[in-house]
C-alpha cells in the first residue's frame, strides 16, 4: 500500500493565528511541522518549545538569529532555511508584508497560504471549505477568508447552492479588541464603520461569486465574539421553511445550532463558556453559532444571527486548504472529517 | 388680542423620563407644571422642590401622602387631586400600570399621553411629531413613541414622502444599561434579540402605516446610545442621491448631522461629549444623529448610521403632543420650532 | 505493600465550581467521583456524561429524580443514595443551603467539605493548603475558604511564618461578573463595598489567626479576574529585601511570578491569555499571579499586587482537603506537589 | 470705594481642561477671559466664538494664524500677542511642553499656572485651594495639583490639622479613559500601575509635606470617576469618632458626602447621575463624592472611599489660585465661597 507523504508545514509568523494553525496542523496524520517563526526571542518562544515545534527567525540575518541563542533557545536558522525544508508555509505574520513574503515563497519554489488579512488581489486565489476546496485543489497559493467571511460562507453556501441565487444585507457587531488586547478600545461607545457599504461582506463574493452580499459594520465595546445580523432574500419559488433551514444547516459541518431559550445560552458569554466547558484548548470554537430561536422565514425574508468566535474559526480552515494545494484530497467534507477528528484529539473531552 | 390659556400638564411619574418632560414643558410659555406625582418621599423629590413643582403622591391612600409630609416634603395630594387641577396628564410611570391608569385619567375627563413603553392596542392612537402630528389634532389620549422609533421616523418619514414608498430593514445596536443603572450588564458580551424579526421596527408603522420595515436587535455593553444600522430600498424612479438625501434631511427637524472624519466625532462616546459640550442639560441630544460620511446610496439602496439618545429624543415629542392633543397648534414644524427655542432657553450656551 | 483504598468522593452542586473539582479529583490515583448532582436535568447533565461521573439528583424526591430519566439522562438515586456510597462529599451547591445539608451529611456518617461562600462559624473548621492542612488532619468536616482567602494566604503566610507576625492593609478589586454571566453590571462604573472594613480579609484569620488583616473591596466591570492591592507591614528586624522575598514566593506552590515589562503581561487579560496559552482547561489558573516589577519592599512595608483567578485556585485545595479529612496525607506540601502534577495531566500541554 | 481691576486671564490650551477653566472663570467678577489658544482652526473653535472668547493661535506662526481666518474663524494672533494683553495665563495644553512654556510666560512677564501633569520640580510651586493657599499669595507661578491630589487634600487636610500628623495608604481605582476616548482600553481587564509606590499619593506632600502618604494605582474599564480607597493610621489621642469625621468634613468645602443606602448613588454611575440632576454643566461635579456609610474609624484606623472627577475637581482651584497669584484674596474660604458661588450661576438649577 502506498503511503502518502507527510506534508512539511512551515508556519511563518508565530502569533495568535500562527500558534493555534500550528497545533491544529500537528494533530493531523498527514502533515507536520517543520519549523516556525519568531521575529525574536521573545515570550511566545516558551510554548513553541513546549511543542517541540522547532524555531527559526523572521529574518536571515545573522545577528538577529543569533539573538535567540543568546536568550537560551534553540533558533534552527532564518526564514529562508525554513523555506528550504517545507512543502508548503502557512503566512500568519500581522500583513502588511504579504507582498514581499509572496515573493520569497515563490522563490523557495513552494506553495504558500495567505490569511485573510491580506487582499484577494495581491494572492489571485482565495479559499474556504465550504465554497470552494474544488477551485483551489493544486493551485500554488491562496488566502483563507477572514474569520467573518469564513463564517458567513457556512451559512451562506448552503442555501445558495439550494436556493440558485442569494441577496444579502448583513450588519457585523465587532467585538473591538482580542481578549488578551488591554490597550484596545471603546471601553463604553459604539463605534460604527463609516466607509460603507463596509468590505465584509463583499468578501464572500471572492469564495463564491454568485451570493449577492453587502454589510455594514460597527465595533462594541467586548472581546469575545463577532455577531452577524444576517438578513437573506431567497428567490421565489425557494420552497424553505425556518425548520428545513435549519435541517440544511445542521447536516453542514462546523455550524453548532442551539436554541437560547432552552440552554440559557443567550449572549456570547455564555456561547464562550459553552467552549471552555465541552474542554476546548483555548476556549476556542472553530464552529460558528446560531441561535435555533433566532431564526426566521418569513415569505422570501430570511432572519438569523450568528456568533463567529474570531481567531479560531479560520484554524480548521488552513488544515483543510493545505491539502488542497498539495492535492491530497479532492473532497471538502472529506477532508473537513478529517480534520475536526484529529483537533478534536486535543481537546480535553 | 385673546391669550391662549396656559395649558395645565400633569406629570404622573417624576424619573428619568419625567424629569426631563417636565422641565421641556416648564421651558414653553404656553403650558406649566401643575404637578408631579412620587410613589414615596425618595430622593427625587429634592430635584422637584428645587424647580418648584408641587408634589402629589402617586396614590390616594391618606398614609402614603402622609409620609412625604414626615420627610419633610410638601405632598399636595394623591393622583387624583392632581388630575382634577390638570388639563392633560403626561404618564411616564415605568410601564404595565397603563390600562389602569388610563381609567383613571378617562374618569378625571382630562387628556392624556403615555410613552412607548406602552402598547398602541391600549392607547388606540401614536404619534412622534414628524409623522402624524395632524392625525392627532384634538385627541383625547395618545402614546409618544418609543425613542427608536422617534429617531427612525424622522429620517424615515421624509424619504417616504418623497418617494411614495419605502421598504426598510434595521439592525439596532442597543446600549444594555442606562447610564446611571449599575446594576445592568453583560459586561462583556454581545446579546442578540432572539425574537426575530424584533417588534422595533415595525413601530413605525403605527405612526407611518405605509412604511414597510423590519427590524432586529442586539444588546451590547454601553450606556450611552443605541445605535441604528439602516438598509432602505427606495422605490425605481426616486432620483435621488447620497447628497439629495443628506440635503433632505438637513431641512428637517432634530437631525443633527456630521461628518466623522473632519470632527473627530466617530463614535457615541465623541456624539455626548459634543452634547456636553455645547451645554446641553443632562448632557442630553434630543436630536438623532446622523454621521454624513456613513450615508451612501448605491442604487436603489440607501444605508446610513445613526445614534439616539435614548432618554432624550422623546422629550421634545411630548410637548409637541401636548399641543396637538389640545388643538392649540396645528402645524407640526411651528410645534417643533416653538418647543426647540424655549428648550434651547434651558441650555447652557 | 497496603494499599491505601481509594478515597470515594461526592459532589453535591455540579456548577462552576463543582465541575471543576470533580475533574481534579478525577485527575488523581488515590480519589474517584462516585456521583455529582443536578437539581434537574439540565444543560449541565451532558458534561457529566461526557466525563462519566454518575448523576444524582439534588433531592431525594421521586419525580424530581424520574424527571432525569424522561428527559434521556441516567440519574442514579437522590442525594441520600450518593451520600451512601461515599467517603466524603465536597458541597459546591450554590450556598444558603449549608445549614440543613450538613445535618445530612453527618446523619449519613461521611465527612463533608463546604465552599468560601458558607461562613466559619456554621462549619467550625476552615481549610487552606498553605495555612493549616495540619488543623485539619482527620477532622469530620471543613470549609474550603474564598477564591480570595486562598490567595492571601499563599504569599501572606510565608512572609508571617518567617517574620512571626504581620499586619496587612489590603484593597480588593473584584471582577463584577462571572465570564459566563451575561446579566450582572456595572457596565461602566466602579462600585465600592461600603461595609468597612469589608469582611474578605479577615477570613484569612479564619486560617492562621496570628495575621492581622483588614480589607477594603471595590467591584469593576471586568469578568476575568479579581486583584489585591496589599500593603503588608512587616515587624522591625524582619532582615528581607524585595529580591528575598520574591525568593521566597518562588519556593512556595501555587504562586507565579512574572515580571510585567519582560513578558508584556500587564493585565489581567494578559495573565489569562497566558493561563489559555499553556494550554490549561477552562484557561484557568489555579496559581495566584503576582507581577514581580510590582513588588517593593520600604524599610518595613511590603507593597505588591497579585491577581486571581475567582472559579478556579480554589479547586486544588479541594483536592488537598480530601486528603487532610480523610487523613491520608499528613505533609501539606506532598499533598500539594500530588494534586498539581495529577491536574497538569489534563492540561493540554 | 476702590474697585479692584478686573484680572486679565489667558487660557493656552482650550481643551477638556482650558474649556471647563475658561468657563469657570468666565463667570466670575473680578477676572475675564482676554483669550484662549488652539493649535489649529479644529471643532472646538466652535465652542470658544459661542462663548464669545478672542481665539488666538498656540503657535506664532504667520501661516498657522493664517489657517484660522481661511477656515471661517477670527484669529486674533499667536500666544505672543495674547501674553501681552494678559495678566495671568492658565496653562492647559496637553503637558510635556511645560518647561519651553514657562520661559515664554517668564519673558512676557506675566503670571503662570500650570496644570497637575507638569511636575513639581519644573514650576517650583504647587497649589490647591484647601492646603496652601497662603503660601502661594503673589508668586510668580505655581502648578494646580492633579484631579487626585486635589482631592485627597480636601479630605486628608483637615484631618491632619486636627491631628497634628497623619500617615496613609491610598490605593487608586482610575478609570481608564476620559468618557469622550474612544480609542484607549481595556475593555475586560485591570490593570497594575507597578512602578510602586506611584507617584500619585506621595504628590499630596508637594501642597501638604507634613502628611505621610503612599499610594498604589490600578486602571480599571471605566470612563466615569476615580474611586480612592484610603486607609489614614491618626496619632494616639486624636480624640476623632466616626461622627465627628463626617462633621468635620461636613464644615469644608467642595466636598459631598451622601449615604449609599439611603440615597441608591451606590456607584460612580449614579454619582455621576446626580450630577446630571442637579444641573451641573457637562455632568461635571467639582466636589468630591464621598459614601457616608463608607468611612469607619476603627481605633486609629480611619477607613473611607471617595470618588472624583477627573475633568471637574480642578476647575474652580485654578480660579483660587490666580487669586492666590494675584494677591487678591489672602483668605481660602473666602475665595473658595466666591469662586462656587460664581460658577453655581451657569449650573442649571
Amino acid at each position: 500500500m502506498v503511503r502518502i507523504m507527510t506534508i512539511k508545514v512551515a508556519i511563518n509568523g508565530y502569533g495568535t493565528i500562527g500558534k493555534r494553525v500550528a497545533d491544529a496542523v500537528d494533530a493531523q496524520d498527514d502533515m507536520e511541522i517543520v519549523g516556525v517563526t519568531k521575529t525574536r526571542p521573545a515570550f511566545g518562544c516558551d510554548l513553541a518549545v513546549r511543542k517541540g515545534y522547532p524555531i527559526f527567525c523572521t529574518y536571515d540575518d545573522a545577528d538577529r538569529i543569533a539573538a535567540f541563542g543568546a536568550a537560551g533557545y534553540t533558533c534552527h536558522g532564518g526564514l529562508s532555511d525554513l523555506l528550504e525544508i517545507a512543502d508548503i508555509v502557512v503566512d500568519c505574520s500581522p500583513g502588511k508584508v504579504g507582498a514581499s513574503n509572496k515573493e520569497k515563497y515563490e522563490s523557495a519554489g513552494i506553495k504558500w497560504i495567505f490569511q485573510g488579512g491580506e487582499k484577494h488581489a495581491m494572492t489571485g486565489n482565495s479559499y474556504t471549505s465550504s465554497a470552494n476546496h474544488t477551485e483551489n485543489l493544486g493551485v500554488e497559493g491562496t488566502r483563507v477568508v477572514s474569520c467573518n467571511t469564513t463564517g458567513l460562507s457556512r451559512t451562506l453556501v448552503p442555501l445558495y447552492e439550494h436556493c440558485g441565487s442569494l441577496s444579502v444585507e448583513c450588519t457585523m457587531i465587532r467585538r473591538a479588541a482580542d481578549p488578551g488586547d488591554s490597550s484596545k478600545g471603546p471601553i463604553n461607545a459604539i463605534k460604527p464603520v463609516l466607509k460603507v457599504p463596509s468590505h465584509h461582506g463583499p468578501d464572500v463574493m471572492t469564495v463564491k461569486p454568485e451570493i449577492q452580499i453587502n454589510s455594514m459594520a460597527v465595533a462594541v465595546p467586548t472581546t469575545l465574539m463577532h455577531v452577524h445580523v444576517i438578513v437573506a432574500t431567497l428567490p421565489e419559488g425557494h420552497g424553505l421553511t425556518t425548520e428545513s433551514v435549519l435541517s440544511m444547516w445542521n447536516a453542514r459541518p462546523r455550524i453548532v445550532i442551539m436554541n437560547g431559550s432552552e440552554t440559557g445560552i443567550t449572549t456570547t458569554a455564555e456561547v464562550m463558556e459553552f467552549a471552555r466547558d465541552i474542554g476546548r484548548k483555548w476556549g476556542d470554537l472553530h464552529e460558528i453559532f446560531v441561535w435555533e430561536d433566532g431564526v426566521k422565514l418569513e415569505g422570501n425574508t430570511l432572519y438569523y444571527f450568528q456568533a463567529i468566535h474570531q481567531e479560531s474559526d479560520v484554524i480548521p480552515e488552513n488544515v483543510d486548504a493545505i491539502r488542497a494545494l498539495m492535492n491530497t484530497e479532492p473532497d471538502w467534507m472529506a477532508s473537513v472529517a478529517k480534520t475536526d477528528a484529529a483537533i478534536s484529539s486535543y481537546n480535553h473531552l
